[in-house]
């Protein structure tokens, strides 16, 4: 296999109307994008909105297999076109192929092996479905469908860079926080906890860790699903009849698991100085920590792929888009972790 | 009213199986404890465990109304008798009774002007069920009905000390965060997110924020219950039809209340500079996030009590107790906080 880093990491766009072209756009601007960056989208969309917002940016339409070098103020472009004209902060359904085309094409290539990874910019869930994919549940579930696999893992990574800590921590430069279930209703959560479901994601966090971060024996920490992980019974039975159970399991098999443990105590430096990722139960258990760790600027990882994808951790924010305003600290996170996971995993594979 | 800063603070020691002792025992002997400290418990049983140590702390006979100094070394102890004798790590219900009996000592003594605020240490719910009070559910509970009023909330709070940023932090120094629902299974959190509840809560904890923080006009920031605070309507419904209505109703009493909002979006820099708590719907929500801002030293206040009480934000830890390894940086948290509050709730008095 060629070096990975010989490959391009392709941005798609997004939703035309978000942020995501112009937070492209703006770290192109800023020569902060790593060497070999395509950015996947409406040429000629991105070429207005970089006028409009002011950025000194040269795009140069480019295809799969073509060498490229985005240098500072020089953005190469795989095409996609627009099937109707887009304004920042205005839905139009019409474009909702559009933004599925975009991650076609990135799949596409990186199963060629035409790219390295492929980051996504966000989209807006509510105007795909709308536009005529009623199914559609996010950019996760349609890459693990795209990509013929039964179930994905969604980790959110800080970068050890924001990650710095106040004197006195101790943990780990990288928080990761890995979840059992996603994008749930609080009040399903707990019967979305089985004993399949913790031992299957567990698995898969673990792979991962492996295959795509280089850890060879992966340290992860669970969260119990209930405060004080249930307090022996008193507060919840799903850890002693469902979760303890399923880690019993997995260490049985040899994993390097704990838990589960209150989420209160886990997520503080002692506990997490010797964790490679938690895996939390749920949502808001483990995000908010993490974003309040990254500053708001961490990265989101779809593990269980045959590719590398990673995201920024945020919407469309309709109301910034076209203003310049907004922040690109997290599509830069989730670039820079992208190559180095894309480089952990090549040479894995070699 | 006299000055608060004459009167003791007290520590209810708590479990005397747990570190509680100790950590007070370690406090005094760092010269660590506040002027006016005032221990609660039986005064042989922490000689031994401070000679067991080898902490050098002389320990003082007082009582209620007697003027006390806690210097390096010294500790006044109001004494209550063990209804048997203790062991560190070996729990015995014979003393659920003791325990109970130095919390209502500290309750009287603030209740009767004797006191400036009580701060205690863990007690083990399950011993004092054992030891035949099979109604209690802990201190904030039983601190309720020992005061009789119909409602408290549980705040955690950082230090400000303690919660020094990395650069870039532009929140405020100390992070509080109260919550709706407290102790329950997660299976039975959204069925207790009730309109009456969120608002009552939001109340009590505006009110205690002004007359124990000297925080004229509070700004609460408030989580949605479902992740994505519902994205409108599509993980979830209480936000649209319990927690926004509440929000719009607390808004045209006066109140500064921003939210429903993403936990994992709340708890930014960006969100958190502009206000002065959140209010988290359930434990894990909120209290992740805080312990790990805490470095796992927070303190845990009882707004809407007629006292001020503040505790550790850990338990009694069986298994590290007479082995004088525990940290105290909560205890000394949770002092510090209590003389400020009380310094503040007694200028708000005058």
């Amino acid at each position: 296999m060629s070096a990975s880093a010989d490959l391009p990491l392709l941005i798609t766009t997004g939703e035309p109307a978000g942020i995501g072209p112009e937070l492209t756009l703006m770290l192109a601007a800023q020569g902060r994008l790593p060497e070999q960056t395509v950015a996947i989208g409406d040429i000629g969309m991105l070429r207005k909105r970089a006028a409009t917002l002011g950025l000194d940016v040269a795009l140069v339409e480019s295809s799969p297999g073509q060498s490229v070098r985005a240098t500072a103020g020089t953005l190469p472009v795989w095409p996609v076109a627009l099937r109707t004209p887009a304004e920042p902060g205005v839905l139009d359904p019409a474009n909702a192929g559009y933004v599925l085309a975009t991650l076609a094409l990135a799949v596409n290539a990186c199963q060629a092996g035409q790219a390295a990874a492929m980051v996504t910019a966000p989209l807006h869930k509510g105007v795909i479905i709308e536009g005529g994919y009623p199914g559609f549940t996010g950019h996760t579930e349609w890459l693990r469908d795209a990509c013929g696999v039964d179930d994905v893992v969604m980790m959110l990574a800080t970068d050890a860079a924001l990650h710095a800590r106040a004197p006195g921590w101790q943990g780990s430069a990288d928080l990761r926080v890995a979840l059992v279930t996603t994008h749930l209703p609080l009040r399903e959560v707990a019967d979305a906890i089985t004993f399949e479901r913790v031992t299957h994601i567990s698995r898969l966090l673990a792979a991962d860790l492996t295959r795509q971060f280089g850890i060879a024996a992966p340290r992860i920490a669970v969260c119990g699903l209930n405060p004080h992980a249930g307090e022996n019974g008193h507060l919840g039975r799903e850890e002693r009849e469902i979760i303890t159970p399923a880690l019993d399991a997995l260490r049985a098999e040899g994993m390097d698991i704990q838990g589960p443990l209150p989420a209160d105590t886990l997520f503080t430096p002692r506990h997490l100085a010797g964790v490679d990722a938690v895996l939390a139960m749920y949502h808001d258990q483990g995000l908010a920590v993490l974003k309040y760790a990254g500053f708001g600027q961490a990265a989101n990882i779809t593990l269980g792929l045959p590719l590398v994808r990673t995201s920024v951790d945020h919407g469309t924010a309709l109301d910034l888009a076209g203003k310049g305003v907004a922040d690109p600290g997290s599509l830069g996170v989730a670039l820079a972790l992208a190559r180095r996971l894309a480089t952990q995993r090549a040479g894995a594979a070699c």
